[in-house]
This record gives structure tokens, C-alpha cells and sequence, in this order.
């Protein structure tokens, strides 16, 4: 794994360079791990989760800059289905005990090889599919394990921007950066 | 940019004198950016936002001292309308993916000039009307672009009442801040 | 205004020893000061407040050591009054305007003197109410005026146990601690 | 009480080798304590609590690794009720007031005894139970009279993977993670 400005950051940059589609686990990733659960009159709980702006403003900017998005999670809630709606995600795999299969599927819609694929990850049940993707990205909250699989760990928590710094780690190997940057103002 | 007590506060104080008008973004700036989505019995999902007590005291305060107040967000919700109620503000622009459409009319409604107004900001799509105000404002976890693009950077964050902090620092410009305190006590 | 073990901690003492009602504001101090406001399908929007359990084993305490307990708030919700009636509040004051109106309804009715009052407060509409009781105390993250003007300043924050460290100096002072606990446990 | 690492580090997981059942309180061990209420439009309120993704990943663990789990909570929520289903917990007791009251009908239910039996604790009511069982567990966030009275304080606190990192000592003690851990990617 790598931070940036660590010797293996010329790596990081060589990998990141090569991504076209930007995948990541929802809690712990988009949010900061915690599931809220809301206690409703007639007994059931119906669940809450608590995105970022600032991932949201990230996610745009990767669109911006030709990437295609997308998730894949264990849980299933509408929560998630409304927030990739409105960051525009291409391919959203929810209630995903195995999170291969979800993968698999998007290999063969997207038509991409594992080197064009990042996936941003914080726990265990994302490990199968971390291995296999051309650049593997952990939360700064991450697992050790999930840590130790990455060739990238962020600065920043998930739930607190940890996405927005990947897409800028994608976009400036991508030397795209700053013309996004122009473009998300014009 | 400055903080709070750096060599160009005086600079701070010089364009915090002329404010009439205090504006602001919403998420990051009145929250601390999470977006709160709770999953709802029929498939949908509705907005949460966490807004602060010391910024509505700190509003309070604005009015107290003369300010008139007023937010501009991307996004659309009832939370955000019952807020900007209860902060007593008078210009409430949702919606707004293009912000300067509604800081032109804000101008005009108001008959302010660019120099007479304040704009708190945190994140890329706050630039564009962030550069025409005469007071600029970066809460402490803004975008580093925008941190650059600001006169002045709060210690505080958004959401935890780096509103507040910005009113005391235009009362205290234009020495109301003593008086307001005693008014708030009456 | 005096923080455990500063040279003033046995003024601090002095003061608490005589306390037989402890009062408190509800936002900053029972809570950590966010106002969360959802989005109802309907346009309107609700409200919901974070409370925090050791506050409530604390306050169960303060029951157990003899203190009466109550709240003075600006703020009108159906989720305080479901927690003071789980913290078993005899005096629950909301949508308070005044807080002084309030605090004058609770001495009549009570029948204490202002020495025997505590006051927990976080933010300048608690001033009035804060410089007439006889042990006056800020949490951690007030205002710096709220500081100034009491007599002790907890190390918690509001929202994070604050209460139950106010209600251990009281029960200390008053050579109770020990007992509570031990009832606590029966 | 030890800290991982500490001296005592050996007894610790001569204790957590022989557990078979992991019980545990809710408030300030699975959520962080903060006990939310959401003002309802009929004037009641409802309940919400955080639980965390990183806690629900360790329960798995715990069930691969053949250990039993359960919960014992003062409260009463459907909140709770959920999570304790989507964690597969089979001892659940809500609403105790007296918790030794549920923890003797555990010990009757499970066929265990003391020895085999751990407790995850942060407060005062928690007492009675954690003094009877085999590996006594604190939080990082507990009360000092918890921490002194626990074999072993997390390093993480309540809410925030506590739960995880007991769960990592018993089946590290028990020779059992590394096996668990392959168990959990196939």
C-alpha cells in the first residue's frame, strides 16, 4: 500500500492512470461505517445512512473527466438507491452477500479488464474483489487486512471524502485535473 | 486568505466593514456536509440535515446587529426551508445548479453591491459567485481551492458554528459586537 | 470560573453543596448542539435530537442522591419531552423566549432560593438565568461569555456526558457519591 | 483491566480462550451512546440508533468461529430489535431494568457458566453482570467504575468497532482467526 508522496507513489500514479471505471463499497466507504437504524410505530426500523457533499461534488468531477461509476454493497436500502441516482452511477449492485458475482457481471456490461477498474474498499467481504482489480484503494479507517491488499490508502475517512481523494488521485494520473476543474465551473 | 489574528486581518476587517449582506452555501457550510438520506416505507428516501445552535444564535445576533442574511444550495429540501425559516433569512435560493443565477438576482432584489456582500463557502461550485463578493469566505474544511480563492478562513468548521464565528467577525468590524450582546440579553 | 482541581475547586465545592435542583438548557448541553431536521413527505420537516445514555445514568443518579432536576429551552420538541419524561424531569420548560419568565415560574414553585439552584448552560440566551443561581456551569464547548460567567466549566462536551459530570461534583460535594452508587447497584 | 499488549496481556487471553457466549449491553457499546429521538407529527417520539458496519462484520466472525452472541439492554427499540436479527443474535433481552435478571436466564437457557461467558459493558448498570462473568470487557468510553471492575478495555470505542476488536482477542486467544478469516472470503 501506498500513501501519497510515498516512494510508491510513481506506482500509484502508473495504475491510476490506467482507470476507467471507479467502483467502491458503500459503508464504511460512501459513509462513515455507521448504519442507523430507525426505530418506525409498527415495530419495523427502517435504515438511515449519512453521505458527503464533498464526495458528491468528487463524484461529479469524475464524470467530468470521461469516468464511469458504480457500487457494489451487502446491504439494501433506498438510501443508496437515491444517492447513486444522484451522483449519476452507471452500475449499482446492492444485497450482495458475494460481491464476485456483483463484479463478474459489471467485467462483461462494461466490457473493461480488471486494469481499468478501480474498487475503494474498508472491510473483509470486499477482499475477493480488491485482489483482482488494477488499482485497489482502502479507506483511512480500513481494516489492517483490507490496508495491507491496497495499493492506495487515503488520508481521508470514509464517509468523510475518502472518494473525492481518489478521484483526484484518478484524474491528475490522468493529467485531467485541472481541465475538470475548469469545466465544473464553466 | 487569512485567519483570525494573521498579519492581513486588518485587510479582514477593512472588507468586513462594508458587509450589508451575508449569504451563505448550505451543505459543509451550515452542516458539516453529510447529506443524511433515511430509507422511507415506499422505496423512496427523504433529506436529513444536521444544522447547529451556535449558528442560529449567531444569526440571530446578524440581525440583531443589521445584516440581512440569505443562502444559496444546490440541492432542495424541506429541512433546509423550515431552517432558513427559523434563522429569520431573506433570501432562500434552492435548487440552484448554477449559483450566480441566483446571486444576480439577489443583487438586484437586494440593491446591494458585489462590496457590501459576504459569501460563506466550502466546496468547487461555491467559486464562481465566492470570487465576485466583497467578503470571501472558506469554513476550516473547505476545498483547498476555495480556502485560496477566500479573504478569510474560519477556525471553525462548517456545522459547528463557523457561521457564528463569521458574524462576530463582521460585528466586530464595524464595532456593533458589544452592543448586540447586550441587545440579545434584553 | 473554575475547572476539578484548579485552586478555586473548593469555591466550586461550596457552591454545590447546597444545591437541591439542577436545571439545564437542552441544546448544547444535553445535546452537542446539532438541530437535526428531516424532511417530511408532506413539505414540512421534524425534528430529532441526539441525547446521550451516560447523561441519563447520571441524571438517574442525581434522582437517587435527592437532587430535582429540570429544563429551560428555546427550542419546542416532542423528543425532549419524551427524554425529560425518561430522565423523570419535574420542571420541563420549552419554547422559552425568555428563559428568566421560566426560572421565575420554577422558584415559585419549587420554593428554593437561587443558592440551591444549579444552572448548565451553553449559549448567551442562557446569561440571565446563569448569573442568578447559585452554582453556574458552562460545558465545555460554550461560549467563551457562558465561561466567563460561571462558576465551573466541565471537561465534557455538551451531548457527551456533560450532565453526568456535573451531577458527580454535586454529589461529591455533598459527600453522596459514594452511596449513590452503591444504591445504583441494589 | 489490561490493555492489549499490557503485562497482563497473558491472563487476558486465558480468560477470552475459554469463552463460548459473548454478550453484550447496547447503548455505548454497539452505538456510541447517543440515544436519538425523532419528534413524530402525533407529538410522540421515536427512536434511532448508530450501529456500525465494522461491529456487524466482527459478529460474523464471532459465528464462523463457533462463538454464541447476545445482548442485554436497558432500552427498548425495534432499532435494536433489527440489528440484533441481522447479526443473528440468540439471546436478545430488552427492557431490563435488573440485568442480572436476563443474564441468570442466559446462563440456564445456554447451558454455560460464568467462566464461558464474556460481557461488553460502558456503565454503572452494567455492573452486577460484569462482575460475575469469565472475561470482563470495558470500553474505551466506559465509565472509570466499569473500567476498573473489566479484565480487558478496548482500545476502540463504543460504536465505533468495539465489538470487532473483542471479537478479534477471544478467537485470536482460541488459535481461531486466521482460520476464521479464509472462512470469511470463500
Amino acid at each position: 500500500m501506498a500513501r501519497a508522496g510515498s516512494k510508491s507513489s510513481r506506482q500509484v500514479a502508473g495504475r491510476a492512470k490506467k482507470i476507467r471505471l471507479l467502483l467502491m463499497d458503500v459503508d464504511g466507504v460512501l459513509t462513515d461505517g455507521r448504519i442507523w437504524l430507525l426505530s418506525m410505530p409498527d415495530g419495523t426500523a427502517t435504515e438511515m445512512k449519512a453521505f458527503h457533499a464533498h464526495d458528491g461534488a468528487g463524484l461529479k468531477l469524475a464524470q467530468l473527466g470521461g469516468l464511469r461509476t458504480g457500487l457494489i454493497t451487502g446491504r439494501d436500502s433506498a438510501a443508496t438507491t437515491r444517492r447513486a441516482q444522484e451522483l449519476g452511477m452507471e452500475f449499482v449492485y446492492q444485497n450482495c452477500a458475494q460481491k464476485t458475482h456483483a463484479y463478474n457481471e459489471i467485467l462483461q456490461r462494461s466490457g473493461l479488464k480488471d486494469a481499468e477498474i478501480a474498487y475503494v474498499a474498508d472491510d473483509l467481504p470486499d477482499l475477493p474483489v480488491l485482489e483482482r482489480v488494477g488499482f485497489a484503494v482502502a479507506v483511512a479507517n480500513a481494516a489492517p487486512e483490507v490496508k495491507r491488499a491496497a495499493h492506495y490508502v487515503t488520508r481521508t475517512p470514509g464517509g468523510e471524502g475518502a472518494l473525492r481523494e481518489v478521484v483526484e488521485v484518478i484524474l491528475k494520473a490522468q493529467d485531467k485535473w485541472k481541465r475538470v476543474l475548469r469545466k465544473a465551473r464553466a
